[in-house]
């Protein structure tokens, strides 16, 4: 297990992690070798999943959260007298892990799809991701 | 890793993929072996997921997602004067992977519950699923 | 494959499985292993995710389920004549599955993260779920 760090600024922040996760597969020596790659993002207000990363669907998919989950008065304030409980709500919605294919040591996505970390988080974190590659 | 092709006919349509993938198992000869089975379709604009796969809970989860998310104007419409921002959020929220046990070569899955491909795109397409055999 | 067996209340009930997990690791005598576990609930009405386990956001989390996907008339009670086609469309969009992360034989997650199954089902149900390790 590696563990990849990455800066995010919170609120909705959108990350293409792809060609990270494929430089760890370069450094790890398996150009002839097919198997899958696990993502774990550490902490409860981020997730990972695919999308085309452009900035216009980046928005939709941004906007979309802001709409079904939007921010304002959440039981979880009063636990902590915090302000983040739709980033909460958010990331266990998205779940934390994703689970993708590689094949001779490239990843296994579309041409239009990447990588991403999205933060919920209401500020600015250093996220760490637990990137597992197992050899088929 | 293997690729399973599947046509669809886009627009929501839910493909039933569970003994297709009964059938790489069985055709790997894995009959007293366990493990996982990595299912990721290629693209952004379909996913994975389970359902108790009958057409009036098809119809149920079509309707949930063109409620939550329905057709109309989205940001990525201005990058490529498309029409599918909708189907990109969709696929973006019910993520491209999945992954289930298998036991003495069998799928572990309850007797109501199948493997679905859900194709979100505007039109009918040709789908790839990478399928990845990890044995215990 | 094991299965670990947990009893719910059904209704949204979210039950923390972190501690089971960790102990099927520590039985599994993986002390100085890494890799990964998957975990895949049975049945197509509950899903997995994490959360910071704690009342007031689970409280959310079930609020936010009501919410978007309210109990009422489903077209899948036309089949069974039954009252849970909100579970089931709750249960898709989660997923039944999750794959996290081991390091030296222990889980790798958030301090307030924890990986909790959540039961849509309308009445009080015993849950396998089945676990698979896998190492590096």
């Amino acid at each position: 297990m590696q563990t990849l760090k990455i800066h995010t600024k919170g609120n909705n922040d959108i990350i293409n992690i792809t060609e990270n996760i494929q430089e760890v597969l370069n450094k790890s020596n398996l150009k002839a070798k097919s198997g899958i790659i696990n993502l774990c993002v550490i902490g409860s207000t981020a997730g990972l999943t695919t999308i085309e990363y452009e900035p216009n669907l980046n928005k939709d998919f941004q906007e979309f959260f802001n709409k079904i989950i939007p921010e304002g008065d959440y039981h979880h304030h009063e636990t902590w007298h915090d302000d983040n409980g739709h980033s909460h709500v958010r990331a266990s919605l998205l779940k934390p892990d994703l689970t993708v294919p590689f094949q001779d040591g490239k990843l296994v996505l579309g041409t239009w799809q990447q990588i991403i970390l999205m933060d919920f988080d209401t500020r600015s974190r250093d996220r760490e991701i637990a990137v597992t590659i197992l050899k088929e």
